[in-house]
This record gives C-alpha cells, structure tokens and sequence, in this order.
C-alpha cells in the first residue's frame, strides 16, 4: 500500500504468513467477474472459499475456482453451510483433496464453520470444539468461526486451534462489533503468555469503519464477506475496507489519546482498558 | 494515494480546491521536525496554522511557519485562543496579512473559532455567528467552528460561512462524534438544495475509527489535531488518520448494506436514516 | 409512592417546590378524558399546557382546562408553538392571563419554548436568549426548553432563567439522551456554585429507561409529554414513567458500583467521571 | 407496590410463582443486618443464596440462614463458586438438603453456576449443560445462568433448564445490557412456541437504568446482588432496583413510541426489532 505499512510484521497463522491482514469471502457476488476485481482491490493475499460443491459451481455451471488467480492468493477453504461436525470434518477433507489438486498452498489449513441454526447463522460451541479436535488430529491447522463468548474462545485454542475467529455480529448483518468487552477479553485469554496468536474477527462487518474498529481493539485480522459483496458499490467498498484495515492497525500501534469528558479535565474518562500494542 | 480515489471528487471549500479530504493542525507537536513530517504523512494538503503570536513562536525563537513548505500546503488561519468577536476579528486580519507577506494562497480565508470557555474550549454560538458576519463582510471566506446543534449551524451558514465546521465532541476530548443524529440533521439542512455545500467535522477526535465514522455519516472532510499530535506515535497515527479518511469516505459512496438483527431477517434493522451518497 | 422516598428532598424551582420530579404534558393524547387519567398515574403535581388556543381548545369545541383539576396541579403554561421572541412573550403574557384568571399559582412562570424550525422543532438559541432576558424583566420564572449545547444552557441561566431545561434528543423522536456527556457538562457549568440550581431534561424520552438514566445523570427532573401520550397503552407507561423517575433519582442518591471489564479487575472502566451525589 | 400492577401476571417459573420480576442475591453485604434490610427494600419474594458452606457462614460464625425470615422468602439455592459440573451438582444436591431441613419451598430448584474462571466469572458453556441434564435428571428444576450467546442459551433449554438467565455482562462488572441483539435472539429462541418460558438476565447490572433496560427487553425478571449490595447507599439502591424493575416491565407492555430522527420524519429510525408484548 505505501512504505509505512512495512514496518508492521505480516500476520502469521501457523504456517501461513500474509501480508494483508483482510481475508475476504467470495460468496454473494452478483458476477465472477466483480468478485475477481473486489478481491484485488480489497488487497488481500487470503481468500476464503465454501467447499460445498452448490458453492463452488454456479448456475452457468461455471467453476469459482476458475475466476481465482491460485497462484497470487492463499486459499482458506471452508465449511459454510455445516451444521455439524461431522459435515464440517468431510466438507474440510473435501477441500484438502480440491486445493491439493490444485496444487494451492491452502491445502493444509481450513476454516472452520460448524453452524447451529439456518435463521441466524450462529456458530455451535460444542460441535465447533469437537470438530476442531478430529480436524487438527487429521492434520489441518484449523481457524475457527466462534461466537464471542470468551470461554468458548480458549476452548477453541485448547482444543488445538491455530486461530480463534470470533463474531463481531450474526453473519451478514451488518451491525460491527456488538459487544467489544467480550473480544477485549477474548483478546486477553488467548493471548495470555502468547502474544501472537492470531485472533480475527469473522462475521459482522458492514461497513469500513466496523473494520478500524476491530482493529483498533488489537485483533490481527479481519474476515468478511457481505459487507463488500452487498455493497451497492462493491469495488469502492473494496478499496474502504482495504484502508480501513490499515487505518485501525495503525492506529492500534500508534497508542490513541485518553478519552476525556473534555480536553482540560484533569483525568481521563475511560479507555483505561485499551489493549496497549506491545 | 492510490488510483482508486481519482474517481472522487475534491473538496471544494469557497474558492478553494483541495485533493485530501482531511485537514490537520500545527499544535502540540513535542517538535517542529516530528509537526513537519506527520503534516506530510497525514496526506493533507491544507493545514490549519493558530494565528496567535505565543503561537507560532516557541520558546527556542523558532517560527512554526519556518517549517511549513507554503508552497505544498494552502495554509488556513485560525484564531484559537480567541474568546470574543473582536478579538476573533482582529486576528483573522492578523493572519490575513502574514499570509499576504507569505504570498500564500490562504490569505483570503480564515478558520474561525470563537471560544466560549478556558475550561472546555466549547464555541460561543452567538459571538460566532456576529464574527462570521464582520469577516464575511471584510471580504473573507469564513470556515466556522461550531458546536453540533443543527440551528446554530444553519444560522452560520446564513451568515455567509463558506463552511460550518461542527465538533464530533469537545476539543482534544478524544470522544469521536458523541452525537450523529446532530451531525445528520446538520448535514439535511446544510445541503438542503445545496448539495455541495461543505461540511467538515472539527474537534474531538480520538483515534482513525472516528474519522472513518464521520466520513461515512456523509460530511465533506474532517479536521484534526491532537489525535495525532498527542498519540504515543505521531507518525503512525498521520498514515492511520489518512487512510482512515479515505475509507469512511469511500464507504460513505459505496452505499453500504443495511443492517439486521441477523442475514435472513426480513426488515433491515436500522441505518434507515443513513444519508446515501448523491 | 412509598415512605422510602419521603427522605428526598422535593424539587424547587424558583418559588415553586414540587414532590415529584417528572412534569408531563398534556397533548397528542386521543381523548381528554385519557390524558386526565394518564397526568393522574404520572404522578406528576406540575402539568405544562400549552397556551396558544388552537391548542387550549379542542375540534369539539371542548376546553382542555376543563379536564385538569387545577386545585391539584400546579399548572405550568408552556410556549410551544412560537417560532419567533415576540411570539413566546405574547403567548407568555397570555398564559399568566389565563391562569390568574383561574387562580392558579402558575400564573407567576413559564416554560419558554422558542423553536427554529417546523421540521424538527429544535430550539432557537438566540431567540431564547432574547426572550428570557424580556420574560424574566416582565417578572416571569422562566424555565427555559434549549439544545444541550452547554454554553446556550450557561447563557440562558446568565439571562435570568430559573431552570435550564436542555434537551435528551429532538421533541417527539424518543430517541432518549444522545449525548451524556453534554448533560453532564451542562450541570457542571449551571451547578458550579449552585449546587441547587433545576437542570431538567425537557424531550426525546421515548421510554422508561430514557428517564432513569436522565435521572442518574445528575438532572433534577424530567419533562415529557409523547413517551406517554403516543404509547400504546399510555395508562400504563404514565405507571412506567413515574417509577422510572424515582428509580432514577434513587439510583442517583445511591452511588452506584464503578463498571469494570470484569469483576476482578484491578481498576475501574469507566464512570470516573460520573456526578456523585452531594 | 401499587394497583397498577396487579393486571401484570406474576412470573412462573416452573413450579413456583414470584410476585415480583426481581430476584436479589445475598452476598457482599457490609452486614447481615444491611442485607436483611436492603433484600427487605428491594421486593423480591426469591431470595438466591450460595450453598458453599464457606458463604453461608461468616467469620464471626454467623450462619446467614438465621437472617433471612424463610416463611416470608423463596430461597433459590445457587453454586456460585463452582468450576466444574461434579462440584455445582454435588453443591446443588447440598442445597437442597439444607433448604429440605427448612421446610423451604425452595428445596426443589436451584440456580446453576458452572463457571470457567475465577478471573472472569464467566460461565462455562459445556459444564452448565452436562450439569443442567443430571440435575434434571435428578428431579431438580435447573435456572441456569449462562452467556449471552443464543445458542448456548437453547442448549441449555433442550438440556431441561426450567428457565435461562443470560448475562448482561461478567458478574459484578457492572456495565448492563452489553449485547441487547444478543438477548433479543436469545428471546426469539427461547419464545419460540413457548411464550412463557421465562428469560431472566442474571449478572453485570450496575444501576437502575440497566434493569429498565432488561425488562424493556422483554426479559421476564432480573437477579442482581452487585449492584446493590456494593453501592455507596444499599438501601436506597434496593429501591431503586424495585422501581426500576415495576419500570421497565411496564414500558415494555406498554409498546413504546418508535425512535425517529426527529419528530416529524416520515418514517421510524430504528427500534423496528424490539420485541412487542403478547
């Protein structure tokens, strides 16, 4: 993007070292076509891709995999569409043998959607923990969907997670991060004696600035989708989420002014609990 | 910045045209070399000097306009530090005539800020809208800082500002836009059969997340100082505030998605209101 | 309500002293007879009542006067419905004809309503000024409706107002407080030195909670009219309303627990900066 | 408290019928006197005391049983300080072997904490629903506190659980409602077919506005005991808590006026999703 952003390490998960920290989606798109061009502008290294074959061919019968440019992004297979750990343990094989084919560097990794109910999209805590466990046994480093809730999260990373991704609202809805005390926590267990693992938050984003914020409660990563493809301008809405990503890691690094009911108060108001970056 | 953003429009202030959409100020800079290049990094091509004498000379005899390159910067005038129409007065004259000496293309207009109270900072609405008045008759281009209430900002632009400058919260508090329905009702009667008339939000931002979110309600541009002067890296946060501006206004043309209480509901929640992009 | 609240002192505002701390209005209800009913569950000893005759006198020719027992309100004409100085006087002159006429102690006050603007019925800041300044020489107490710009709210008590009455959102939006930290500014500046001095938050309660925690700010009262009147069941939210007001009062009183990020945390999160009762 | 609120149904839970929404904790209390009185004040007829021996009986030997006049209360036996399903079922067993030995009609429930850590207080997803299943089995009627995460909240339901209670917040934080869309889902969940079950928000209340603000929700009832017994005034707080809680219930079957930008705009902002009473 420009010389500044050098001097920030790349985001590493597991064996995968990227250099944008936005992962996006390439579901929802109205043409392979506009997909292909916002996931330039958008400037991500990673793509996430749904295994399941209605996914993966459209209408047209045309093949998504063939609008990708395999050998300039990492592919991030994933499970949408799972509702239980079982469909989610075959649909991440399926896509283990698909990228292997491909011969993508994607193959080894997944992430990880175990979903609980159709209407909402919520993730199912039990099943996504029972399904981390036999994924990583299998060998797959596995970035896990999860709800917020910070016991899940360090349930997720014990069970061998090489990122927890936790929602920052219901997929597809638009509203940002809901509730940024419990990612602050989340940030707090799975960091603890471990200040690089890789949290992202996954789920929720419609709009740049539900991306800075992320960022700037000092998550390593954003994943999202809808907010770009349901754009009514999804190349503009590319290009934002892109500088949003860097305008709230910067900012996270760069350590924020104390917020104060005004200027001359003589202590500050709150954001006492801003992680600090490192 | 990068390509993408030659299909905006500039930001056209009175006679004035400028290519970036955020201005920063000159003060609380722990140095003028550290003021100079987070100045450069913030992208801005307009930057907004205190007229002041205590202002622009520093306790070493240094003149802070010795290290503005005027030839790459159109300089504003302001008149912090003014708590009456008089005193507001003289020194906009002040500042028009070092500008004239400097040969700068600022010296017709002036930043003009009428303050109410040492304390807070916050502005006087009925000497702003008198000082508007006198400067708008001695011929000058009038940006006028404001506090966030709808009338009083449509009483400034009847008085003949070439912008109204709302604060997002008080000066140097940090506390972003504490009130967006005010800067929404703003922005309708500010832009009422006008859409072009500028609107900048000026005072209280805290950190990249708040300039994205001024953006995105649809103001021109936003103004800001101690957010990067007084964050612990100045210079990471001038790249974050720079990129932040050009997400929220990219985001803000993109027309974002609405949002839900979850994807499948069928009525969109909120964001009804959002003013969309012309 | 219950003896519990015998150990609050009463609201005084000017020679008036009032034992409940909610005012309520008297339009927009469906019938008479419903907004009688509705001021009696309210709690309420003061009622506001608009003066201007269209609203006084109803399409069937019925006279509101006549529905409100005035040996048991305090009445409080109100000024809605002037958009101009000269226009709040002469309704203001007009009222304390009506209620001497009637006998009624409210003859000797006023709340002052000057609105700028028929679309969204926010306060004039200036014409306020000028008309309290004109209403208090003529021997009105005035309590005075105004934006919660806390500077307008510092003029207005300067101008001779007996109470500030800023307001939460837009009349009628219930929207609630938008902006706390106004609030809180606002009673800084018309409290220092007087501690004593009624701040009451006048529009944009839409429902219980908005009055409670308008009250927890520190705010002597709460005036509303729609919140009740527009309700589904405004017997009900009359119920609602006024135990929202002594919960909030009481809450006030109390000294509420700090907010942390979690329970064991070392330091608060935030509220440092909440008013503490005297 | 007053007539008003005798047309409100009482709250069922399972076997056992409260006439009021608000349920209190024992804990943190000064002295046993204060606790008596403020558990008095707060009009609670459920009264919810933690089984472990070590907090039932205090340093001077007093057993906190003897405080509470049991013919008057339900007693709600709960396993706070319970980290693992074995404990907090052999804690809830212990409970009612206590509550039995009282003839207290509460020896047939229980309060179900499985926590996750001593740091947070955060509730341990798994344990709570393996723990709600065998004490089902055994015959108890599970309430079982929980995070605000929808689908454990279900779970926990499918599990028996005669009623959830999601957090607001961590126990003791003191910070409310964080993730209203969260208990709204929860509420739809819950409801679904089954409009009595009951929903209680249990933990991070801090003051009165956060009870409002639940029961507005649509939430059948609140537990606290932070929030009151940790306030500067507990008396007045237990006050408080009572009329905030008649508040919101209240408002919430009184179906509230929508949220508009301003008054007089044409359609409702938001508020769209809130949930209206049967």
């Amino acid at each position: 993007m420009s010389t500044d952003l050098l001097t920030d390490e790349p985001l590493t998960i597991g064996s995968h070292t990227l250099r944008s920290r936005l992962i996006v989606g390439t579901g929802k798109y109205a043409s392979y076509e506009l997909m292909g061009e916002s996931l330039h502008r958008s400037g991500a290294d990673c793509i996430t891709v749904a295994v399941r074959r209605e996914r993966l061919i459209d209408a047209a019968g045309n093949n998504l995999l063939d609008f990708i440019d395999a050998s300039r992004y990492t592919l991030l297979p994933n499970t949408a569409g799972c509702f239980s750990a079982d469909d989610a343990v075959r649909v991440a094989r399926l896509g283990r043998e698909i990228l292997l084919g491909l011969e993508n560097a994607g193959a080894d990794w997944v992430k990880l959607e175990v979903l609980a109910d159709k209407k909402t999209l919520l993730p199912d805590p039990v099943a996504s923990i029972e399904a981390t466990e036999r994924l990583v046994a299998d060998g797959f480093q596995v970035l896990c969907y999860s709800s917020d809730d910070p016991i899940t999260a360090r349930r997720l990373k014990e069970a061998g997670a090489s990122s927890v991704m936790p929602a920052g609202s219901p997929i597809g809805s638009g509203q940002g991060i809901l509730n940024p005390n419990n990612i602050r926590i989340c940030l707090e267990y799975l960091k603890d004696g471990d200040p690089d693992y890789p949290v992202i938050v996954d789920a929720g984003v419609g709009t740049a600035s539900d991306v800075t914020i992320a960022m700037e409660l000092g998550v390593d990563g954003v994943l999202l989708n809808t907010g770009i493809a349901h754009a009514q301008d999804p190349l503009r809405m590319a290009d934002a989420m892109r500088y949003a990503t860097a305008a709230g890691r910067l900012a996270y690094l760069s350590g924020r002014i104390p917020k104060r009911l005004y200027a001359t108060a003589s202590s500050p108001e709150e954001g006492t609990i801003t992680r600090q970056p490192r």
